[in-house]
């Protein structure tokens, strides 16, 4: 589990029903080609009959090159099992935009895992709909792009979002405490990319407001989610979830402070899974391979 | 926090609207006849505006027997505050009446707990409507009554069941996995004195079937419930709420397991902390002086 | 992770120094055999650079009984890689001896999980050098042998002991609160077989009265921790381990009471895994596929 | 529970030897005086006799100055009970040196929070015996002070720290993963008035390289500890311990950084609970009135 930037390795991520023989073929293709792998995780979901594999090798002494293993791969393995399948590479690290409000702590922390190396991918830009955050990212040499947005603007401030995801070649979009609803527009453009944090223990307390709302309840834990947004709100696959011990002596403002905690952790680890390719995704559900 | 059952003490309870001189007020009465502070505890509710306190004392000098300290507590102190207040001994343990289905992980654990002196009450009596459980109450020594209920006798039922309670002195139903729902007439006679675990983190997953609602929504944590029973199921106010992690390799039947582990905690907290007068209601929530 | 018991598998176990083409290797023979593979995990230690592999596969279909499986598996892979190696069939559980002595906590709990069928193993007896215990054991039908130990007779108790163990083919020894240290020669007999849960979080507070230690050094956290036993007391390779918040209102009692939870989690889950042939050893840690 | 700096209120701390009436002596003094109480803690610990409150109160109203209210209360209350007690003012917020060497986590996650207002107290200067820090510093506008440290020249860089400190008019010293030993010396001139974070959950791996101990070892949770700094290396009283679980697939590179969310959550929670004057100490343990 250690740094992928370190390395010079591909990662193979499968998904397919399951069927007799899936690991020896793959694991046979890697080996007749001189792979040396790194680490193998797969599972076998009973409920469903589907089977998941993440695979990485190190490059040195693997026969293959880019294009020529995915036609081989395809050709000789993936058709037969029909499998939905892509490799990465940990020298092509994902290029990460962070949408970010008003509220930095999220954001900070993410940009502080970034620096030191915890993160696994590049920041190339951050985009908000206020001026907050501007001196943390110029803080951290990243490229701050305010675009505000309102009832009446919304679709031309998501077409110049999009815009600039374009530009930047962007992969993952991390809603770092984003207080604006993304359009089911924009988000279909970035289907299992987009991860957002949100601020209770989901399905408890969609919507806004969760943390008055588990206020109201008088819940004895809050808790904070990191999933991938569809385009119901709230309902994306879970990534990750943490809860934090709270008690009557809690007034809102102290869920509200301890929370962030919550929130700091779920936000940062599932965005770290996503960079490592540990994350695959069926149906509403996620198979983390942490 | 050590065992209730082990002195002779008084525990004094109190909810009323803030005021200047409530703490004064209420250690000034118990000091001047004599009493031996043992624990102190207090909570002022900034949203609502109300005062919460706990006393326990030790009854070697304290020179009011039960009716006495109750006359002149009221006349002098309560009345001038608008308390709502009551006040419990030690040596008066609260009587339990344990109701139980055919899941027997949280019964059983409350009878071993209860057996070790975990638990600062009695359990005279404990009501299923099976059989499964007669065995294990026989162990322990404890009557065992079974009243079969069905759509059709749940009326009757109830009536034997509150019978039962009545001429037991039961103070305090557990609901230990108990798979019938009480009618709100049965609710309604004992306020605040009935406690049920419930199989997720409520407010998510409530009503029927909560594993699996878990179990599709892919939840990270599962969670229990325990909390006081109200005439709107699950909706009580919550006692305790535990969690424990799950992953994509967890299936559905590995989720009711490792929840059994948050039911048998939260379940037994709650009955531990409602014996040894802990626990104070107000509006939908609890003050629990742990 | 569903229950072992409710099919007719094999488990192979694996651990090797790492080298390309393991996974190819040993998942291309069970193919080869036709082998349906239920459940597939590795681990390669960089640190070691050891490999360690479980795979567990249905019966049906699988072309090789028992002894012609080890033979060719032997021959064909494990002599190539040097492999530790053994294979266990879901259909022949484990045998365990239970030892207790008068904290009951820990055993209760693991007679009630067995009776339900959380554990997979079978428990044909119980091992004291106190009465406490036996009728727990009587309740639940399993036979128990009380076997007085002390300072004189240490050695033929454990002779008869062992002579018990032997005649009931045990294959696992469970310490839950057995309160006598087993001799090293005692130990030897059942390397990487006998687990046994100590009260804290170790290496904190090795020894006796850990509650005490943890007291007088006012943790924040108390722990308890299940593991190997070697001939070093409480050093062995530590399974599991879990904590529980304490704070300045806990006395020592207090302690003791909380940390019951911790034991019986930690304790129950370690046999567990044991008995799903999750945990590998090596030096002095483990690889536990939970 | 919420924010000091918000009000203008007293915070009254209280240690003596438990005795009848102290309750009612306090708060009737407070009560005379016109205090309005905003939260009022008690402790008594059983072992040692002791006991514990903290007090605070609304000065709205309330009829005496500093220098009055200390003078009184010491001669009508605090010698008739041998109490050892303080008055903090919450107006008046403690000055916080944070001094911190080349990992910045908890560095830059205490100015976060900080400027967020997380924190009750003021931070007027950074030292370090490293420049890596002192970007952050500047970013968030706190002067920092650059004092390198060896063998040689450790008493005078200490003689320019505490030179520093005085001039600053500091209460409070926080060692942010500072990687110099403070001398006897240093540390008896603020007894209880320095916060470290240790790496490891104590007492186990005290010392050096507390992460490489715990690797050893296969432990399945690290932890953090934060705690006073006595002349006894990590022995001080524990103020708050949090623990994250690990497992084999962690090399040691893993438990670093996993440790780090571990090491950011102590020391802040327990220079929160400093500054809000929530800690008190006794012998080796402390009292968290959280």
């Amino acid at each position: 589990m250690c740094m992928m930037g370190q390395r010079n390795s591909a990662i193979l991520l499968i998904n397919c029903p399951d069927a007799r023989g899936l690991v020896a073929t793959v694991s046979g293709f890697l080996f007749r080609h001189g792979a040396n792998i790194l680490s193998t995780d797969e599972h076998r979901d009973d409920a469903s009959g589907q089977f998941f594999m993440r695979i990485e090798w190190d490059l040195e002494g693997f026969d293959l090159a880019e294009d020529a293993f995915k036609e081989l791969f395809d050709a000789e393995t993936a058709q037969k099992y029909g499998m939905n399948w892509r490799v990465e590479y940990s020298l092509r690290p994902h290029r990460v935009a962070v949408f970010v409000s008003r509220y930095l702590h999220c954001f900070a922390d993410l940009l502080h895992r970034h620096k030191t190396g915890e993160l696994a991918g590049e920041i190339p830009l951050v985009i908000s709909n206020h001026d907050d955050a501007a001196r943390h990212a110029a803080f951290y040499g990243i490229p701050y792009h305010h675009i505000a947005v309102n009832a009446q603007n919304k679709e031309e401030a998501e077409a110049r979002q999009l815009a600039l995801l374009e530009e930047h070649g962007v992969d993952l979009v991390v809603l770092a405490r984003y207080m604006q609803v993304l359009s089911p527009a924009f988000v279909t453009r970035y289907p299992g990319r987009i991860i957002n944090v949100h601020h209770s223990f989901l399905p408890a307390f969609s919507g806004a407001k969760p943390y008055h709302a588990a206020f109201e309840r008088g819940v004895k834990l809050i808790g904070a989610t990191a999933h991938y947004v569809t385009e119901i709100l709230d309902d994306g696959p879970i990534i990750e979830q943490e809860v934090i011990r709270v008690s009557h002596r809690d007034q809102l403002d102290d869920l509200v402070e301890k929370g962030r905690d919550a929130e700091r952790l779920v936000l940062s680890r599932a965005v770290r899974w996503h960079l490592e390719h540990r994350v695959l995704l069926y149906g509403n559900k996620t198979v983390v391979f942490a």
